[in-house]
């Protein structure tokens, strides 16, 4: 008998749901860990004679799946829960998020904020997300100490922005591109404002420096666009598979057509878009055409929790056509392409990065569990889940949030709720 | 001094939102308990003075809540969660459920799916429920045990059923109708099956029987009718504030006439009719109409979880003009109108039954917390349910579920779905 392979983690669970291939549930498997990354899938008891793992999970009512994608937030925004949420979104965003932002936007917002929505995702069962918001530094700085994957947007706009002039944040930009270029934690994506705000000057430009640098780019598509913001995007070259396009409005057969021919990837934020107003998009359609679509939360000021189980459930209840391992496959390696990470996360394939979620399926409303993608996506909530890794280390275990003090957070978020209530600056 | 007063219990919590009157959150109040009776609400101060209760609780970062009144549901079909789900409705029923039915149906399936049901219940705080399925009595009978309040609809059918010929379900519900007059917890009510299966006959005997008895009737009104369903059943003197709609479909003007004029109740089953394909009403022009609205599960084979916190969300989520307020109180006191039940659950007012739920509001997603009907609508999960009682009697205490052995329901379920898979009657 040959000697036993060494490894870091073995994670035994009653089921595993590797998400690629799509629709996979493996009964009594396990996933060994080691130097952060996963070596191998395989039932539990081969796994058990293959390797001597210096520590083993047992998870006996458990699924585990790939760590969730939250694939567009805007994290420092949880600070702001409390305001009143109506639609349209932009309206909102000008008359009642703007004003609150102005009297409080500095960078201890933003690193406040984006820690809040971090130990609040990896809660959740999240471990990668995107971020768009400001001061770009505090938002890297954050989730790289937290171990947790982030792509964070750098925003580009044609003028100053209350907070920073227009030369300022582009110096911001590629300074912190270089320091992030290798980072293990931290990917960097061009964030410019909505199309209808920036002249074609600024997006070719845009085009030309994500070109240089391979980068990519997202852009939250509004509903005040007057232009077809797809088809004049298209024209200024920037649709391509490095383009993702964030929860654009009424998608007729033109843009379907733009969509699959530039190959962009689309995020869906089902909860935020259905509170301000919208309607969801065909998601069932433009699955069977493969367009590649994530997930995301949008704004906690607009959803509530950060919860990407919820929006997959809202996006499955109103497109009823999809297959709940097709919604769970956008939950997670959908949203990990529209990061540009699908080659490291998003799945779980030996070779990846071991960020992944166990979620408990004992509860009643899970029995008799025949049907785990269901049962995850009916019948469970992020409460049940137990057990989070990144890059093979526990961020929660048995249900506890590790490395985050939440009496801690709890008082920030209130510190900050009485700062903003008062109109005082920090 | 006065002697304080004696009471049995004493709630405290950080807000209590007693729905009646509406959108009303008080801050640390108490609720006090006597035989099962609300017999006061008041600043925690204020009744520390006043009572010396012989149970005190005390619940700092929690809402307390009336406990949530699911509607609509078909208890024991929380066997049958592991079928695939597919609208429309009654398809889905004719040709995946029946046939299930059919082999395993028997008065042990009832009562062993209701008690799964009621277990489930419970513990997402839902305190009453109106079932509508078959073998009535069994129903009863775990409700009644279990200290639940619960609506057990009558069924009745122009022909025999699988199970019962058409004197047999007759004959049993005017016994129980005797048994059940003054029972604490089982209130009776006719539930003919949906209207194009029924003749004007049956339906108009309905009527004179449900008239003598001051009985409730509750029709789910299905996708398939012919004729104008509520014109015909307002036609046969069926439509009054006794009368309950399940989740019609394609309400138009000629419909909601009928409905604000006759005075019915509505029960709006959000996640099941999504599932199913269908669309919402428009709920926020019922609400402005003051049209009493419920909210209800339907199946759990259709919707994974019995969980009518989901239902409301999903409900804000779609009719995002309701104010939360709103919601809850369809989740809450517009159930129990529509169940009949509305002068003793409900709301929190002295004299109704301590029927009660604790929400703990201090985990990071519902911070900073200054709107808690927005925090628990968007930002809660049924999880979060630490506390429930019925009749001041704790049904949940700390997150347990009391008085109901999980490990044996879950078995139970398990033997179900083992059986119903082997095609083997019970």
């Amino acid at each position: 008998m040959p000697p036993k392979e060494s490894a870091d983690l073995l994670i035994e669970a009653r089921w595993v749901m590797p998400v690629a291939p799509v629709n996979t549930v493996l009964t009594d498997h396990a996933v060994a860990v080691t130097a952060g990354r996963i070596v191998a899938l395989g039932p539990s008891a081969q796994l058990q004679a293959r390797f001597e793992p210096r520590e083993r999970v047992l998870r006996g009512e458990h699924a585990l799946l790939p760590g969730f994608v939250n694939a567009h937030t805007r994290a420092a925004m949880t600070l702001l829960r409390d305001l009143p949420v109506y639609g349209p979104r932009m309206r909102w965003l000008w008359e009642t998020v703007l004003p609150v932002e102005q009297r409080c936007m500095s960078p201890d917002f933003v690193r406040d904020g984006t820690q809040q929505a971090i130990a609040e995702m990896l809660r959740a069962g999240i471990t990668s997300f995107a971020d768009m918001y400001l001061f770009p530094e505090e938002a890297a700085r954050v989730a790289g100490a937290a171990r947790v994957r982030a792509a964070i947007g750098l925003p580009v706009a044609d003028g100053p922005t209350p907070w920073e002039s227009t030369t300022a944040h582009l110096a911001n930009a590629e300074r912190l591109w270089d320091e992030y270029q290798s980072d293990p934690w931290v990917s960097l994506y061009f964030a410019p404002r909505t199309p209808y705000a920036l002249s074609d000057a600024t997006l070719a430009r845009v085009r030309r420096v994500a070109d240089e640098l391979d980068a990519r780019v997202a852009m939250h598509i509004s509903e005040y666009e007057v232009r077809r913001p797809l088809l004049r995007l298209q024209e200024l070259g920037l649709l391509r598979p490095g383009f993702t396009a964030i929860q654009p409005r009424r998608l007729d057969e033109e843009d379907l057509e733009i969509i699959t021919r530039t190959g962009i990837c689309l995020v869906a934020c089902p909860q935020a878009n259905l509170r301000f107003g919208g309607e969801l998009w065909p998601l069932a359609k433009l699955d069977a055409q493969h367009v590649s679509i994530g997930l995301g939360t949008d704004t906690a000021a607009a959803v509530g929790a950060l919860d990407i189980l919820a929006e997959a459930r809202t996006a499955a209840l109103i497109e009823h056509e999809l297959a709940s391992a097709e919604v769970l496959r956008m939950a997670t390696l959908g949203g990990a392409t529209a990061l540009g990470l699908a080659s490291l996360v998003g799945s779980i394939e030996p070779g990846k990065a071991a960020d992944l979620v166990c979620f408990d399926l004992s509860t009643l409303p899970c029995q008799p569990c025949a049907r785990p993608a269901d049962a995850i996506l009916f019948a469970a909530t992020r409460n049940q889940v137990t057990d989070v890794w990144t890059s093979g280390r526990a961020a929660v275990s048995d249900g506890h949030l590790l490395a985050f003090d939440e009496q801690e957070l709890r008082a920030l978020a209130r510190q900050w709720a009485e700062r903003i209530r008062m109109g005082v600056a920090a």
